[in-house]
């Protein structure tokens, strides 16, 4: 039987406010077993950028990343970001271990071609390194991941902290048993948006493609379910998707076969 | 007998500028056996610290480290700076992982404490983890270390790049046989300060002693030395002072009992 591997992703919100964040660390800490985190921070990202004259774009929610904007990211998101939730974790007796996709060549990505919109240094996750990860993991070191790749010619890109989430958490399924938790506002798929206490306590594809036509599932939660029945698709075995209140507490909307 | 682990310690103007920068990642890509890589970053650090209206402050060479500052240090050494250089030397075939102290725990600090001068948010090392460093090393991984430690309260703490080569170095020499090269700008030790040719090709402590005393060895290099000495007497096999275009070639000072 392959033990267990809880894989949290977390939106820039939380880990940029010192509340959030430390209550974060609190409840991720607290997690037994092994675990694995990711992270975002592009309202970090955008302050800074703005701060030093950088304006951001951004097309269908993703920001166009252009060379001055890919440093800001790599500074933010792999420095800022990234080195104090580690050292907090640490603080926290969990031993993290920050990296981006360079890093041990964990995430290998192709810049993303121009086709409607050119993104600019923006990567498309191309592979996994599974492996590596599992070498610190089961070490009992904790990988803090920031939503960069690399594309093994020497350049940085940046990737969106779900897929990196997705896709590591597809790679690993491999060697363990994982739980990929998607952290957002609410505490889980909603069948009223106006009610935050509706949450759907379990979706299968069935269910969803039911929700979807009722109207009841809409817009940006659609792809982020397909993701996540892809990832199940992939051998992952569930994925849940709550608020960061509640990691760890059972709640939030459990996405099944 | 003690497998060879060779440091390197690179100033920051070595890896801020691409001509250099694509000079030491071949040079360091070369080395053959164990290594491990620490870098500064000083002068990306004041550049974007201006551009963010934060002005460096500079007591005897060392910055006075206030919070805004720390944040930009934390965002360029352990992001920009460490970032681009591990995905450089993934591109060379050298699998880099890019750390803070924070990191795995590798190195623990305490705040510097204020005594004639309030340095702000530096660190003094106080432990390096050793084993934690070979754990990586002996699977074949080269660790990219950024001028930066943590308390173990959560605290990221800036912390000057030789002193991290230096306590490294001293850690890994009860595991490795190992080699600690200082790279600046001169080709080692010169004996005439106008002849850039001038190697002093060996200095014990005798020698050193006679130099210094001739006024041949003075200001910033004794200090230097000094720290070369203590490694020496810590158990570091050796030490080479040498210009970063010398690195493999065997030039340069060696630091010997």
């Amino acid at each position: 039987m392959k033990e267990k591997l809880t894989i949290i992703k977390v939106g820039g919100k939380i880990v940029e406010e010192a509340d959030t964040l430390n209550r974060l660390l609190n409840d991720f800490s607290s997690l037994p077993g092994y675990k694995l985190l990711v992270h975002g921070g592009g309202r970090s990202a955008t302050r800074i950028a703005l701060q030093l004259g950088i304006e951001s774009q951004m097309v269908n929610g993703r920001r166009i990343t252009d060379a001055e904007t890919l440093k800001v990211v790599t500074m933010v998101y792999g420095g800022l970001v990234n080195k104090n939730i580690v050292a907090g974790l640490q603080a926290k007796g969990v031993n993290a271990v920050g990296l981006t996709g360079a890093d041990m060549d964990v995430i290998r990505s192709v810049k993303r071609p121009v086709r409607d919109v050119d993104y600019g240094f923006v990567g498309d996750v191309e592979k996994v390194d599974a492996e590596a990860l599992a070498f610190l993991i089961r070490k009992g070191v904790v990988p803090v991941m920031a939503p960069l790749t690399h594309d093994g010619q020497g350049h940085i890109l940046n990737t969106n902290a779900d897929t990196i989430a997705g896709e590591t958490a597809k790679a690993l399924a491999a060697i363990f048993d994982v739980t990929l938790v998607f952290c957002f506002e609410k505490k889980g798929v909603l069948s009223d948006e106006n009610d935050d206490d509706s949450v759907i306590p379990v979706l299968t594809p069935d269910l969803f493609k039911k929700y979807v036509e009722e109207g009841i599932v809409k817009e940006g939660m659609i792809p982020k379910l397909e993701n996540s029945f892809s990832a199940i698709d992939a051998g992952v075995a569930q994925v849940v998707i709550t608020s960061a209140s509640s990691i760890g507490s059972g709640a939030g909307t459990i996405i099944r076969k």
